[in-house]
């Protein structure tokens, strides 16, 4: 099996990796806008040469959710027998791309619940994914083979597959994962802001901070068209969050530490959430 | 050498287990409001017997910081030659009730910036603390073979020790450590109130997420006397995060992109602040 790599980064990367130590993809070849980027993919490994994705059986769609949606479309202008999937974090605008070609039954639309704080090939790492959740998007709309070679691709990652239409699925991002990284961008824009002594968060800085604030290091080139893309459902979960932030602001204002606990024991309910 | 600890928890249980294994204490005594949790650190062989803290060389007062306070100043009425040291998260409160003790000098007070999410004598751990730094105030203050000895146990613990007065580390405390844990709490009741359909939480939620939200299961009877006795740098930092999470919402609203990218770049110098 000959897969191409559109998108030689983080995840792309990480795919590519995968695939081939656990023998799914036999050749992998690489694009990759920057030529930085191909020429490392190239030496770490991750890629086996350059050249036309359609060459190959499988083109993972690895780069922003804006250029992605572009990209699908030309691709499917000239797609045959190959299969099409993305991995990105928004299915909104891509599927709409899919939806309006003729070729739309050779793409799946995908997005592998799975990410560092960092980016490029060097950060790509084998077996990342294992376990976590692979959603795929509006099935029913692909061609049976291409389905079945993309469940192939995550039962080869060892991620759980996870079936939802595209709008569910940006709904469920927008809480799960894209309002995490506002919230830790922030985080880190309100400590850099307040916090004049450099020195001191250097020195202080704990597990906690550090946790919490990991994900500001997130690549901006991929995150902005996320926000773009979804941006009605992460404005709703972002003025929730405004609005509970809120509710400790006045209970500090009002000194109301009753109403304080509750909200913190109340918090400490994601617990049950998280490890059923 | 025999350490007392009061409150065999998260802290005290982690401090009593490595001090041990170091070989800096010879006998444990525990101390602790729940019967529960003394019976349990019997058993885990955090503390080796329970008993009066005053037959100890040195006392770890490690209980939430209103109640260590409260314990300060009944011990410090009966210290003669005995070491006692706090390892709260706000320094304000106890500081004041040793300032006006008349024997304050055997009082030394500390804040080692390490901790997980999870409490009680279960959740202590050996070797915890490595590395982290342990922040030592008001140094001045406490006779010279009182500090020697806290300096001691740090040294032992494999910290970085950090001086500064009280009231600039209830400050730096504010913005590296405390917002984290507001955010955290936020975050999650966030999700919790949106995300109505849990199994989607449970299902989707990434690493990114259970980072970010981590925190959240940090004990509330530790956080509400923190957030109370640091509620006005607490608040400062919080009025500025919620302005930083404005920026977010308003870029959003206007769909003004650019500024956007600027935002999450700037979060992203958090790298080298972390990184030096």
């Amino acid at each position: 099996m000959v897969v191409a790599i559109i998108g030689t980064g983080l995840i792309g990367g990480s795919m590519a990796l995968t695939l081939k130590q656990m023998g799914f993809a036999d050749k992998v070849i690489g694009v990759d806008s920057s030529e930085t980027h191909l020429q490392k993919a190239l030496k770490l490994g991750i890629i086996d040469e350059t050249g036309d994705p359609l060459d190959a059986d499988l083109i993972i769609l690895a780069i922003p959710v804006d250029a992605g949606a572009q990209k699908l479309q030309q691709l499917l202008d000239n797609a045959t027998t190959q299969t099409i999937m993305d991995v990105g974090s928004t299915k909104g605008g891509i599927l709409t791309i899919a939806q309006a070609h003729p070729n739309r039954a050779r793409f799946v639309a995908t997005h592998p619940m799975w990410g560092t704080e960092f980016s490029g090939p060097e950060a790509a790492e084998y077996g990342g994914f294992r376990g976590r959740a692979a959603v795929i998007c509006d099935r029913e709309d692909s061609a049976p083979d291409a389905l079945d070679l993309v469940e192939k691709v995550y039962d080869a990652l060892e991620m759980r597959k996870v079936y939802m239409d595209g709008q569910s699925h940006d709904m469920h991002a927008a809480y799960v994962s894209h309002i995490s990284h506002i919230t830790s961008f922030a985080l880190a824009n309100t400590v850099l802001e307040k916090e004049r002594e450099e020195d001191a968060i250097f020195t202080l800085a704990s597990g906690g901070f550090e946790s919490t604030v990991r994900l500001a290091k997130s690549n901006p080139s991929m995150w902005v068209p996320i926000f773009r893309e979804n941006r009605e459902n992460v404005l709703d979960v972002l003025n929730e969050h405004i609005t509970q932030l809120r509710k400790f602001k006045s209970c500090l204002e009002k000194e109301n530490y009753t109403y304080l606990q509750e909200l913190i024991e109340q918090a400490g309910e994601i617990r049950r959430v998280l490890n059923k």
